[in-house]
């Protein structure tokens, strides 16, 4: 397979968007793309969506030709297709776009994610979201992804001495990040104690611990790296792109203080890129969940498990560190729209290895991971992306 | 790109599967398909599975996994994705399925296609399927599939001078062959004047021009063509997979009269594969209603524009014609669980071409044609498979 690079992103702001459609905010991440590697339709080979639930949110699904008609491109009849992995949807669409242009069956592939949420009422918000869930054996029974999170919250407190406190430093680190951030959903920063002091949600967490519902959508153009120079002058390298899956329901799972699909998938891409986890500047990880973004930080080898609530509580990691982490805000304050968020976490990477993230810029970032999980962790995938030098 | 065999099949029976569950019916057909091909899961490298609303009819989405795991296997932690795209669901993820095998990213491979529609009223498993047409365009002023592809019927009359009994005759074959069938949903014969006085859904659409809502599953295993025969007597060679798609609303189409996506999608199939329609013995075409059936006919190259209808009349197709159609029952008998339908013809083209069709077997068929659609033909998927001697 060849080698691939990223030629172009694009991106609306995340937020609650009331006065856009769906079709709007897709078309509006993928012109801007195309606009940055300065393609035109004619050079197209195929359009990857990654959503999650579409049909629930806006009772519309069959929408990879929906935003092709939409993008003006429904007549060059290009293939289209949408991909669905919970809260993953962006990253495995993006992997399936990553695999069109490495096999050479394509040669310029756009990739988008996009999620309308905020049209409908937020208990209705949680009961889609929680389909990523096992519905037989986890929502059914009343359990939501924050409450499936907070039982995994309690068990990382048990068994590895995590402190409430720890994972609490999170959200603190994402707000502050999101401030910098034009397109993020939330611009103000937090404390601690705002924090601590949140309403609950589902105790250990409150509601400073959970990442809101979103709408926003974000789309990056892919192409062989050999042919990346005509449409870019900052080509970004994917050294590695790895899926790895588990049960859906956590009671199923050999330990469930450990993201075992997000520890198989990191370890493939680090083996493939020739990495190791010391080689990384800057990364975006899944904290949909303070607690999900802490055990990322583990389970991706940043940290040893039970040592990651000591390095945020320590400020080890962030801007002005050895690792730069979710300078976007994350998912906490950038936003969640489900589908977007896997692309989106890539376009920041981009942006960092560019060095075009101005004020959130990682001195000399060379190599930058994504990690992008659904529902509590069953779909996991994870990205190296380097500059070319 | 290496080439693509098919190494084993699986289906469960279509129908109102009332007693069974979504992730029953998906296992059952996959550890068939598994057992076909004599394999374990150990030599498993990745799961597709295509699905068009599970979020909608059961409440539950992320599915790749959700299957993973309830075939025992989420513990090899292998890449699990789910692809939409409306009622050819089926045939993308298939498409997705050979990329994957035909790149090299995968050695041996399960595409799946699998859904459960009929445990919601029939009123909602209307709403539910509409949302494969364009909402903001169609179904919100009270459109539903079966309206809009009368109204691609009335514009073939008019313009091509098809007749009412022409297209009536494609259900009349459906459920002949449906009746040999034992997966088949419905297994009665009908008479031309059963459809001709059948109930008006949409004019000049009657209820037996329309293929059901069913529940049901298919799976096939993939594998490189090379290392087939360690799996299989007769492997199946996948000479053209090919995905073109068009605008989601009728209205914005060039000709409502051909089906653009399917005319590129099979011209690119029959270059591929360096064959003409002519080569071809036996063919499951998309007859979710009688009037697609007879526009693919037309628009896949095996009859001019406007003379489908007459060959129908004249019995040109059919078992024991030049070209065997729909013997599996097409969706309009076999059924249509609309995420399996691409994925089971499939299935019955494997059959055909390994001579196991029994009493609906088409003679020494050499080369067979799987064509599956989503919403009004905006995601069209043409796959050509040839026997290997």
């Amino acid at each position: 397979m060849r080698e691939v690079a990223i030629l172009g992103i694009g991106q609306t702001k995340f937020g609650e968007l009331w006065d856009r459609s769906f079709r709007e905010i897709g078309i509006e991440a993928g012109f801007s793309a195309l606009q940055e590697a300065k393609l035109s339709s004619q050079n197209l080979g195929a359009l990857y969506l990654g959503n999650m639930a579409s049909g629930s949110f806006i009772e519309q699904e069959h929408i990879a030709p929906l935003i092709l008609d939409y993008a003006g491109l429904a007549g060059h009849h290009l293939p289209a297709v949408r991909v669905e992995a919970g809260g993953a949807s962006g990253a495995v669409a993006f992997h399936q776009a990553y695999l069109a242009v490495a096999s050479g069956a394509h040669d310029i592939v756009v990739v988008g994610g996009a999620e309308k949420m905020t049209d409908v009422p937020e208990s209705v918000q949680t009961d889609i979201t929680n389909a990523s869930a096992d519905q037989e054996w986890e929502t059914v029974f009343g359990a939501t992804l924050p409450s499936l999170w907070a039982l995994v919250a309690r068990r990382h407190m048990h068994d590895h001495g995590t402190r409430r406190e720890e994972f609490a430093q999170f959200p603190v680190l994402a707000h502050e990040m999101g401030s910098k951030n034009p397109l993020a959903h939330f611009r103000n920063k937090i404390t601690l104690s705002q924090v601590l002091e949140g309403s609950p949600v589902a105790e250990p967490l409150g509601v400073m611990d959970c990442a809101p519902a979103s709408d926003g959508a974000a789309a990056i153009v892919l192409g062989p790296l050999e042919q990346a120079r005509k449409y870019t002058d900052t080509p970004i390298r994917i050294s590695a792109s790895q899926l790895a899956c588990d049960t859906l329901a956590l009671q199923h799972r050999r330990d469930v203080t450990t993201l075992d699909a997000t520890v198989v998938a990191a370890k493939a891409a680090f083996h493939a890129a020739k990495r190791t986890p010391k080689d990384v500047q800057v990364a975006e990880v899944h904290d949909a969940y303070s607690i999900s973004g802490l055990m990322a930080l583990e389970d991706l080898g940043f940290f040893a498990k039970g040592a990651a609530g000591k390095a945020l509580v320590n400020g080890e990691v962030g801007l002005g560190t050895k690792l730069g982490l979710n300078t976007s805000g994350g998912l906490k304050a950038q936003g969640q729209p489900f589908g977007a968020v896997g692309v989106a976490q890539i376009a920041e990477i981009v942006r960092q290895l560019r060095g075009e993230a101005k004020d959130r810029q990682v001195a000399g970032a060379q190599v930058g991971l994504a990690h992008n999980m659904g529902g509590t962790g069953a779909t996991s995938v994870v990205h190296l992306l380097e500059r070319v030098n």
